[in-house]
């Protein structure tokens, strides 16, 4: 059982109405509004910036070089990578790379962000990992269940293209990285004492995973 | 014109939906349902909490020992005083000590409180500060106001108190102080190009203090 | 055994050259030349400034509202008390408030400050912790063993009021208050995996106390 | 007349107290104690690890996604390249891997990287890069001076390879960078109210880039 399992199961429910969420639902059968789909599409762009400053606040916190290089990997990931892809997949859905720099940040995307900073900044490596975990590691678990589903990479589903992306083997190691190393970092770090306030970080960060997926249903 | 001024007049339409939210109108009316307001209560005690984590953040990050001081009577105003008053008043609506430290923290309490203490960890005394005025001002404002109008302070309107305690004379100096504070942080910090940040803290802020009383009504 | 005992045993040889310094010795004896201990008073005027922000550091890392108070009462007794004896003791000296505002910090000031509140961005509030413990407990015990020697508070030694400072029952207090908080963070949060490193931090502080007295020593 | 060279005006006793160190004027001689470069290299590798947090802290702290890519360019060149040139170099130098992780950190490695790291973290990005400034750019700065200097490149100079990485293009263009990087900051952050603690805070650092060398010098 790892880490990241014995969180789930702490705040399953919580867990179950982020991963479960209609808005993830309807991506896999295809039914989701489009609008619903835009909105979230250019706040998760916003998301993503607030992101890289996590990852970047987890190698100013990593207590080894290791620990240093782990986190730096995940920087590059958001500002090489995805942000770049981001970009691509909004032009997709016709929305510019200047639509993306003047949306305003909605209150759910800086709910979510802003905990895990904090989160980082209150405490240590371990309670910043525990807050990241559900959008990480979330993401690949809806990647692969909806990738499981009859309509999930059916080309006529206009999602396709995002499950395809969080269900990739690439996604999926990035993701089974996090896992193991935050493995790593509760084996040092965590104890019985912490295990409720680690519980209760990932169940708050589940929660405000399920409104932002909430924020895009009602934008439709 | 103090900065704090130029801070509402750039925001206007997100200040006014804070500080002339139904929530507060109902407070000077009488009219507010009384579980909107037990509601409000006790969010608003894990509320203070996280206030005077930012103001600790304010004496840590203060240039000088004449702010650090400054920032210091914050954190003591709140944990000395204001958090006993708070149990108090909760008391009188019934809601033991208990009820408060048991309560689950709700979303809107966790967006505005982490998005303030991010603001002063990405950047300077001054991005923090102007991401507790809405709070620590429109307070004042909303106190002043209320009192002014014929229900605000009668004895026989259940949110009496709460209008007393921020229209006094107390709590009104406390908010001139920092209002004081502010414009001579901002005459050192402040520039031209920093002034559209600046003021989209202030709105962002604005519109999560709006958030939280919408909080309050939902529960009703 | 307390934990403070642990981190001691575990750096015997540098507690020792902190703790049992030439600067300290001298002290005691009331032979330490006069400059030095002027200089170090200076010095240690700036210290607090840090201090007061490495504590307000723990006001904002704490995990509890009863952590939050205690470190609250570290920075007031900084900010509201001992800063102001210092200003006296500084006076009898003939260093006004004047000559503490414009000295220049040292780098062995600047050394162990910074180590502090760095440990505290960089780690949890246990990691923050065991870095302030070399001062705030190592100067108790320097005051209890002084005031055990001969002349140690014999009123011709002109460092006498300084030992009855640092041995007097309410410093021993603070710094017992202390070592117990220690205690109780250190339950929940040291694991043996962190232990190196907490015992490492702890060596590295009390090498950069030590190297604050040679400061002192070399202004003669 | 760039920032840099407004910070260097107003701390050119510090300032040459760094670049013309004894250290640096016996390396472009050829006769520095080898011992002395050994014991700087193996204290440079510490340094780095704690420059990498540095600039990540920066990435943090960045107001726009071109100030976060910015600093991201220098965690990389750290993580990715330096660090892996200076286990090369230590390697010529009959200085293992296991040698340089096993080291213990000298205070002077100490005073200056947290003395930058709290810069960051007690003000704004712009403190953070004035703090950061007698490092990047005073290493360019030197490595062109050795370089036009008889001896800097002379094969024969045991530190001419020093020498060329410095004084390399490459590390140049690193260097002019990060000083058009720094107006473009400083241009949007600076006033003349914050102007004496920003040249505080560049001689502060300078002063503790120059007790570096010492430290090399002195384990000769």
């Amino acid at each position: 059982m790892t880490f990241f399992d014995r969180l789930k199961a702490a705040s399953a429910a919580d867990w179950h109405s982020y991963v479960d969420h209609a808005f993830v639902r309807q991506m896999g059968e295809g039914t989701l509004p489009q609008p619903a789909f835009r909105h979230y599409l250019v706040q998760d762009y916003l998301f993503l910036i607030q992101f890289a400053r996590a990852y970047a606040l987890a190698i100013y916190k990593s207590p080894s070089l290791g620990d240093m290089r782990q986190a730096l990997a995940g920087v590059k990931a958001i500002l090489d990578m995805e942000m770049d892809l981001h970009v691509e997949l909004c032009a997709g859905w016709g929305l510019s790379r200047t639509d993306l720099e003047r949306a305003r940040e909605e209150r759910q995307t800086m709910a979510y962000t802003r905990f895990v900073l904090d989160a980082g900044g209150q405490g240590d490596l371990l309670d910043l990992m525990v807050a990241l975990a559900p959008c990480v590691l979330g993401y690949a678990e809806i990647g692969r269940r909806l990738a499981a589903t009859p309509r999930g990479l059916d080309p006529a589903n206009p999602y396709a293209r995002w499950v395809a992306e969080y269900s990739s083997e690439g996604y999926q190691e990035v993701a089974a990285g996090f896992a193991a190393w935050l493995d790593r970092i509760a084996a040092d770090y965590a104890t019985p004492a912490r295990q409720p306030r680690l519980e209760h970080l990932f169940a708050q960060a589940s929660v405000l995973e399920a409104d932002f997926w909430q924020m895009g249903l009602e934008a439709a």
